[in-house]
């Protein structure tokens, strides 16, 4: 049993009898509602500054999930949220991304905060409607014209409900660039379809995607080989990076689609480049493989995620933090225009 | 200038002119309002669940708050409320204190989760108004019988406005047994009335306190120990430990008090027991000391905070987590009943 | 599943039928017949070398026991005897004890080398026989006067067995100075006789033991109190250590038994003191607390352990291998003479 | 004087007269006899469960040789078997290899255990024996068809006797790829014919090989260079690898040999992708290169080793166990068929 | 206010009355003459035995400037220097360069030993005389033929003053070619005109340079790019190192100036490669990408620098302190002859 | 051989024939000169500014010996100074001592800066003349009142060449209060009669002390417990610390002799106080019960240091630093008036 249902386990065991189950549903109802109107008042502000500043076609606009239970292995990605937002703004880089956007410029990125997930799970809510209260905050981020959700996880289970909210929202199937170790696609992984080495499997059942192009694979089993087949998947597998490359520094995605997302596992790199994650998996891509892919994709970003950093797996100076930060800087300015 | 309040500083040097200050003020106000809503549902539904049960005469109910931007030195204290957590439920332990209490059962412990501070300053309110916050949030549990506040730091910045909270909802002033390197009694520190340093000025001005008990003392300049006489603090240095022993491990507070409070800074104990915190200062209590001195506590405990936990300075295997864990579990076990 | 048993258990499962029982079964008790003549004819070589030398009444000889299987949070304890071995003749101290017994003469020291745990389980032997091996290698090395076999675990389930070898070799019960956090003496662990939490039950099931000392306990429930009182077991509580260490500093044991055993858990101690245990317990001995009660302790010392020691959460320059080494260094001198 | 052999010295100098020699000799003699029949026995186990299994032609057998004294510079190899046996079960990934051979598969990788290097040494047998030793160790292991053998080192110098054994089995000379930083082929090294720095002269000199050619190499002195020439060897050096990389991609082994034997010294890699290594040498191969190498390796490999991790040098979550666990599995790849 | 001025400051606030003003300065130039007379006089004799000696034209003579306080962000890199050394002659590597020069010859490689930076500013001396100081002392190295100063960093603030020395020296502009991941090129950063990110403004006002070539930029400004266009640096960004390395493997420089600088700031490099710098910034230069460079430029190299290597940040088993030297291995290479 | 002498033993190695004798001897003797002119020029600046100050009759001043080639196992503490200086000045505490001196006051504190050992080292001059350079340098330091010497190591060996100065410069015997693990008085180490660990014996013998008290021994052999005896030194063994504790937190030392010396290794302090030192030796000191002994030591302190402090094995964030620091600034506390 997960930290978060701790409590409401114990109080049920301790006696169903005498507490009523809607004191209970009740209780979590205004819970979630709480916590939604905490992102919806938030989103509003910062989409009500922009539109006033005015010529902002689109802006990202940070969500942190600080959610690690879906994980089989280890749940630190749950505490990555703040440390990635302290390594944005760390004084040892400036303020400008490679290609010269400054996030300094509000109308470049904004900040939504955290969806309270510890708050809510320890509530009692299960994790069906806990996705849908991901999706609900994704929704709320994209109702505030021009921001687009650039989301901060928590581990990877996190990207279906998000993927989910924003294909709904846009009313179409997006394309999806993958960058990760693993597929993600098993159909459950021990018995949880939530699982974060699932998320694609229920992405892909979702309808919410039209392609979907997997790179930087190098841990992956037979199943994960036939689902990506199933779901014609098109797997890029570093056994091959080096023909592939070619192809991958010079994508262009979307066209037809109602957008392209852009999901990062931060443990598409190889860990020599970002040893804070829970997969220790040798022989991935570089830093620079990385950015010379998101540099030269030719795409309209709608929407995006960073996760799986895994802070209590990092080195003591933060070096990856300082990664997962620069992916989140590079995507900003991916995304904004 | 800090973090948090970075975003909205850059809104307003971009165009003061064509953003209507009511636009932010009354957006703050409605996240604001939000934030305290999400604590009062929370603090509500723990409280309605605990008299459903009933037979609960006081409840420790854990309230974080992860403010670190009133330290001098380093800010890591604000990521350590959710790693406190993690590690009070950690499969190395078991779930009894020292002397019996059952942690697992809710009428024992709850918790209300984090008040949203990064998410507040980043829409530019003051910390003025921040400290309000605190308070209100901190009202909002005690308003919920049998809740009584265990706040989990957070700098020791935290401290003024949860004692003020407390001290005003119980209509009177409290017993404070404050363990601690360092008096944090400044007027103000590099001109911050609100700095960690001088959590107990404003204590000491504001009426809160009957007796204040200072314990584990050994950094304190010549305006520590002026402040200390000023106000009639009961400063007991490390220097003279082992002769005070005998008094502070037979203590009584409270008596003609509205309630005692303890506030731990982790930083009272040595480094050697305690490496995570920003200011190392050798020649402190050990582990055992704290706990002979808490157990022996002759007081009805009607509040706590336990602060200044650095993750950032932690060991790898998170030492001082499980430290900070461990005083929040017996003050738990004090405040329970 | 544990490591050492996925090999026979993938043999198992891919095909029972064309594999004869007998073949596996022959092959894992000739795999054991070699493991324990090897640890005899070691064994036999140290003995005859001793009483070649002469004048030697009992030595101290290390039998390490690599396992750590049986505990229920962490396995690193498996890896410990060669670490205690290299901080044992590490260059940075000499090869005196506190009070001048020299280790480098080979009349005061020996080695039998390690129980190859990991390669008897990999062909599938299953906990009872593994721990009716180890006992068998403890009573091959008591064969060999003057040897007295000092075990370096593992984790703390391998006391049953060698606490009842040297019993059963020595023909009565023994009395028990048992060092440690924890009672380990739950009826079973997550349902396994075995645990570590559990040795002490079926040490005191066996009536192996007339009186057993549990010192340093702070981690303990009330299943632990109640089977401490069923089985009459002398519980020293860290919470009244200051008042018990008139009579712990001045024991005196064995009288009426067949002998003392001291089993020390390496975590009885603060984690400022020993960081590289399991179960990080704050609150515990101090190394001079447990040395004074060592070195006071009158008694015939026929037998020893140091347990838990966990090399994957040391320092990395090894301080609590230097720890455990001192403990097995000190325990040498008090059984050698 | 190195730890293993410090107890024999003392029993030798504190009484020649009054030990018989063959009491000692006879006694090494009886404790490397029971070494060799555990290790026959195991082996035995092993190659009786594939050959009842059926259908398989070869397969990889783990045999640890835990030796690290003949080293110039750390020991720390010697704890490596037991970190790589873990990591390659490690719950963080899965049990595939990149091109999808299943380890969980018993036909594919078996384990055959440790050598006991330590409990042998410490009977004062001498490294020309110690050598013998595991010569014959690895012969054991190959009399068991189909079982291949893969080592598990220790320091480089267990590769010369490993070498020896395989070519000597099967009757003529091997072609070895040989991936380093050094080319370990001085004549000696601080006068130790055996040093780590050594072997592949003892096994050039000994006529076990038809080609080797040296990978990665980056710290080669005169005499290394020299040595290279008289022997024949091909040595690719880091300086040239991007012209030579289209070689080493395509290599073809094997014709007119033995077999070909693949011996990588973790250091081969950059010490980004490898810190856990005695010697850091920057500037050599990634973790890619090295698997692109290995991946298109055109031979039937006979043997191979993996040898100098060092774990007292690894990451704290043990990064080059990871990696020194990835080219075991890959290497068990390309053996098993 | 810094370390350095700490002491002085605090003298002159005590009584700027009664200490007369030629005290402190006749003092402060006392202190500097000894400083200069120390490295005087250390060149000396290094340089008259190389002579004696004789048959060498051009020796790399290494000068420690431990000065860190002109970092905007961590002050680490003053205490390199002695760091460093130690890594160039630890046991753990040879003394041949990848190219064949042996460091044992004296005639390849001499130290003059530090710039005494803490004891100068400790007694109140200015940045203005400090730089000078260190011109003065590159000055001296240059005397001595045939020494050339290979220059250990501290921070990159130390580049103006040896590059301004080694020029006036010369007679005439240099060709400096500069591996960093910033341009160091704002006019002033922080109010500092002397900072670490300004030294090459100061450079390039101040004509000593024809040509300068930044490679592996990959955190600039607009401030950055403007400046380099102002004074016609010739910028590589990392953005689109896969297009120019093949020009940056091939460089030919130096001709028409009066020689060749080369500086290397440690952090050109990936994080993954020297993780010991303040300013961690991912997607830089592998360790062979930057010898590569090094090896291939056709150029009489003058003098060169290694800066910013921070020890507070290296890993526990100094990998970056390895970098940082074989940098300085390399670089000799490349000066003697 | 040691760093230092590695390049003048290559010279001399190289060509003794054609490098006239004197050229070295000239040379070494005008480094030697320079160097001691360096230190002369600076304790003047800071002896005639506190003599302008006036009203100081005692002051203490830092002056660093970074050697550490006379340690038997580990070198670091070559590095310790600088880092002890930053932890003195760090802003994680303030600038008053316990008992209330400000260090922040130049009457207080001074600083004369590094004896450069590496330096002279690397010229060839050998340890019988470097231990005179820093005997000498001590006498400087004393010759300007009020200047009193406390010195930074280093390793142990310093405190020989320290002690002679101090005696010889007051003319008589000293009394010594000597902090250690370890006696450190070995007539000589692995042939060494500079060692670390014999430092105590030349002192002895050189009849500098009148009463030499050892406190916090805990590693000890038989030869260290004849010499004791032989050289009258009272030995305070850990085994018997706490019923000697009352006498060593009353002492009275110095009447009748030249004055009262303090010499503080680090390692006198447990390891979880102090984990970085070369030497982890379990069951020592606390800081409190050193400070205890030092406050309350009845003594004019003429000359003191604070040795072995070893920077390599430090935590990450120094809280060993922070201890040398901090009994610096207790020293400093002792010394002034």
């Amino acid at each position: 049993m997960s930290l978060g249902t701790k409590w409401i386990y114990h109080v049920k065991k301790l006696s169903t009898a005498n507490i009523p189950a809607a004191l209970i549903e009740n209780g979590q109802n205004r819970v979630i509602d709480a916590s939604l109107t905490l992102i919806r008042e938030r989103a509003k502000l910062k989409g009500e500054l922009l539109r006033a500043l005015g010529g902002v076609k689109a802006s990202a606009s940070l969500l942190g999930v600080p959610l690690g239970h879906n994980s089989s292995f280890l749940q630190g990605p749950a505490f990555a949220p703040p440390r990635i937002r302290e390594a944005i703004w760390c004084g040892s880089t400036n303020s400008s991304t490679e290609e010269g956007k400054e996030l300094n410029d509000p109308r470049v990125l904004t900040d939504v905060g955290d969806v309270p997930i510890q708050e809510i799970r320890d509530c009692g809510v299960d994790d069906n409607r806990l996705m849908n209260v991901i999706s609900e905050s994704v929704k709320l981020v994209m109702e505030e014209e021009p921001l687009r959700p650039l989301v901060l996880g928590g581990d990877h289970s996190i990207s279906f409900p998000v993927v989910r909210a924003v294909s709904e929202k846009l009313g179409g199937p997006l394309d999806i660039l993958h960058l990760d170790a693993h597929p993600d696609i098993y159909h459950a992984y021990e018995g949880n379809m939530y699982s974060h080495a699932s998320s694609f499997a229920r992405i892909m059942e979702g309808g919410y995607v039209r392609r979907l192009l997997q790179v930087g694979i190098r841990s992956i089993t037979s199943e994960g080989r036939e689902q990506g087949k199933r779901f014609g998947v098109e797997q890029y597998e570093m056994r091959t990076f080096s023909k592939d490359r070619h192809i991958l520094e010079n994508l262009k995605l979307g066209e037809g689609a109602k957008g392209v997302y852009v999901s990062v596992d931060v443990d598409c790199l190889d860990p020599a480049f970002a040893p804070g994650v829970s997969h220790l998996e040798p022989g991935g891509l570089s830093f620079r493989d990385v950015l010379n892919i998101l540099h030269n994709l030719q795409a309209d970003v709608v929407a995006a995620d960073v996760v799986e950093f895994n802070p209590q797996r990092d080195t003591v100076d933060g070096m990856t933090a300082m990664v997962a930060a620069k992916l989140v800087r590079e995507l900003t300015a991916k995304i904004s225009k």
